[in-house]
């Protein structure tokens, strides 16, 4: 980070204040009314039994309640599900990074018409992001740089919260690349507008969108926080177009998870892209520098559909129905074909198994055939979807299903002819229906001083 | 429970499944296909390890799958916030037990004009309460006493979950006690319709309702899966007619867990009643047998609001005047009258403290000093409401707040003057409204053989 871009929270004087503030260890002491906070802002570390000298900040004391080092805070203690995931790399975390269990995903539209304003709240997002996965909070609890009367530049209820996994994804839509920001020519082919599919019946008010930020993190709170903060910082220049919660998880992307199960009761996607499959990765999953968008190489194609479920009329069909139409046990989610006692999920799909009379016993419109990269030119996507319920939809149902989220190198190879044979004939389509939709193109990691779009903006 | 009054799950051939299923941790064998399962359905012990023995559930061999003690499964292993919450006692849980993480909140219309379909239903919910509150499933997931065409006992999302604290908790809604089930007289005088406060916005389709069940859990998924499994039970007699979830607990309702931040970021209701605040519980918290209700002898009276909350605004407020609002420190929660450091959200507020200027230091129209028992004539709640967003709200912003869930001896005395007190002048107005809005009368705890309601329909 550049002291010289921040918003106040590390400000040149940030050595003074690393001189004022006490060994983290040490008793807490009341900070001088007129210090500066240091670098970064521990969530944890800053309520912790020895930081009461926290409560000297009020009007006479604004800023400077800072009194330990944030990372070493963040990191030290607690089990893996709190720990912090590193922000920086070749790629954006947050996509094969282990499935965190809850998600706070959402979309903006962008208000201003100035380029540069869109590139300094990229800069900011990417500095407050940086820190909220660490642990730390978005920016000073006090203002810093501004008189007393300037709002907190964290919003404050997670603090005391560990990192708790956090990653934060960002990707850009179709409709950034039209004419305001002069992006029109850096437009991947392979951000292609989704096609109307057959079934479809889908909201505006929950599809599109310029920018989405995915919040995942095992504390729906700290999800939930982080989205705030970058709208919150994005005031004036982003609005929110929408927002989608996921309680739980329902794709592993790695070996080492469990997984989890969908509002059917069934677990799905067990033929996922996993984070250990490093050649099919580079295949299937991220950019090349020879995709024809130099900007998007190590970047990958992000695909959301919010797929409401109809799970009343699916609790009224049998279990021999509901298992015939995933071509799957709902106990194991083995296959079918697996009738030992010792299947299991993972277990090959023998579609070429047939009954005594002769009907193949994964039928020809089950879900888990028609999806299976063996009907679809080996395609497979890196899914990472979450379970949604959202209050009631008015006719006595829950508003509930599956907040569907898939990675990929190219949509046009990938989902779209895979959505396409689903929405054809899948014995599913009775219990679904797409509402929402969007894509997005996800840019590379980011390198030591990066921020998010650099790539495409530089 | 009362083997003839299951649905199947626990028939009268329970004794002969007994026999038939292997010793608890002996390698599993394929139970026959015609056995019908063993009392319990394990959701945990199910899919561990020894428990492959379900993939023989299929076309030929419906239900017969449970092979293992479903008590014990749920009981043995994992922390505490895995663990069960009995289900039956003086008081009904998920009251005074320590807040759970998660919520997910559903309010029913009855639909059905039978009294005795009422009453059969909520013997049958019962039932699955007690189930799913031990980590079980509501039922079988193959059919057990039907032919195999019929649909699943539980719908499986939660198979393989430990009973994640789940506590279900029923409330009856003044609508209940018009003429259709004859149940006029039985109204508790404490049951009231809430009175109109000042600034109230109530949607109808957001408030109401004939009854409530409150599912608190440590797993979003266990919670929502139990509501779902209640609807479902209850098809054809009741229908949802709002729900919210609730991602993060604000309150605590034992001493020993940390208050948590509201989505203004601050603590709050510290002055909350606790578990461990025995007398006060018995005057302000649980009905008596001379209140007037019979029925109600050791219930509770549960006011639910739906407060949304301007974030947006909130956010760009200063710190001063946040924490003049609270009449607290954002960062400690302590008191705005404990300046010195070593201050601690738990000092007594000493609302007689002005400043040099001979004005309070905490306001007037401050929040804490408003909705203190000080200023209430002693009155208190136990409060455990919880942090929602539900989306956007179209028009860029979050919709997002608290479910406000407060249990009192009786909202006469309590909830309703405290809101009137601070509907009129507090200063926190300005920043939160109340679109949603329910009253219900909890039942006592139930007796061994007892079912919810049945104090009120004997």
């Amino acid at each position: 980070m550049d002291a010289s871009e921040g918003r106040g929270a590390a400000g040149p004087a940030a050595e003074v204040s690393e001189a004022a503030a006490p060994p983290s260890e040490a008793p807490p002491i009341k900070p001088p009314a007129d210090a500066p906070p240091r670098r970064g802002f521990s969530r944890r570390r800053l309520l912790g039994a020895g930081a009461v000298g926290i409560a000297g900040l009020g009007a006479a004391a604004a800023g400077g309640y800072v009194v330990s080092d944030a990372r070493s805070g963040a990191r030290s203690g607690g089990s893996d599900t709190a720990a912090a995931i590193p922000f920086r790399g070749t790629h954006q975390a947050g996509i094969v990074t282990p499935a965190q269990d809850r998600l706070h995903f959402v979309s903006f539209d962008v208000t201003t018409e100035s380029r540069a304003d869109l590139v300094d709240l990229l800069r900011e997002w990417t500095k407050a992001a940086e820190r909220m996965t660490a642990g730390e909070a978005a920016g000073a609890l006090g203002a810093v740089d501004g008189p007393i009367e300037a709002p907190p530049q964290d919003t404050g209820e997670a603090l005391g919260l560990p990192a708790s996994q956090l990653t934060l994804t960002i990707g850009f839509g179709p409709s950034l690349f039209d004419r305001r920001f002069g992006l029109a020519a850096k437009r991947p082919a392979a951000l292609v507008d989704l096609p109307a599919f057959p079934g479809d019946d889908l909201e505006a008010a929950r599809s599109g969108g310029d920018i989405a930020i995915q919040a995942c993190a095992n504390d729906p709170q700290v999800a939930v926080h982080a989205v705030r903060n970058l709208a919150r910082i994005g005031f004036g220049a982003v609005a929110v177009r929408w927002s989608q919660l996921g309680f739980g998880r329902t794709s592993s992307t790695s070996r080492g998870q469990a997984t989890p199960r969908n509002l059917f009761g069934f677990k799905d996607g067990t033929a996922n892209l996993k984070a250990e499959d490093a050649s099919l990765l580079e295949q299937q999953l991220w950019a090349g520098a020879a995709d024809g968008t130099p900007w998007m190489a190590n970047g990958s194609y992000l695909v959301a559909r919010r797929i409401r479920m109809h799970i009343e009329t699916w609790d009224r069909t049998s279990l021999d129905e509901q298992q015939a139409i995933f071509g799957r046990f709902k106990g194991t989610g083995a296959p079918k074909t697996s009738a030992d006692a010792d299947s299991a999920e993972f277990d090959d799909f023998e579609f070429d198994t047939v009954t005594g009379a002769s009907e193949p016993v994964i039928a020809d419109n089950a879900h888990t055939r028609l999806a299976h990269p063996d009907f679809n030119q080996g395609a497979r996507l890196l899914r990472r979807g979450y379970n949604f319920v959202d209050g009631s939809d008015g006719l006595g149902r829950l508003d509930a299903g599956l907040f569907f989220l898939a990675y990929q190198r190219d949509p046009r190879k990938q989902f779209i002819p895979i959505q396409q044979n689903l929405a054809r004939v899948d014995a599913m389509n009775e219990y679904v229906k797409h509402v929402g939709s969007a894509v997005f193109a996800c840019p590379p990691g980011l390198s030591r001083d990066g921020y998010w779009g650099d790539t495409l903006f530089a």
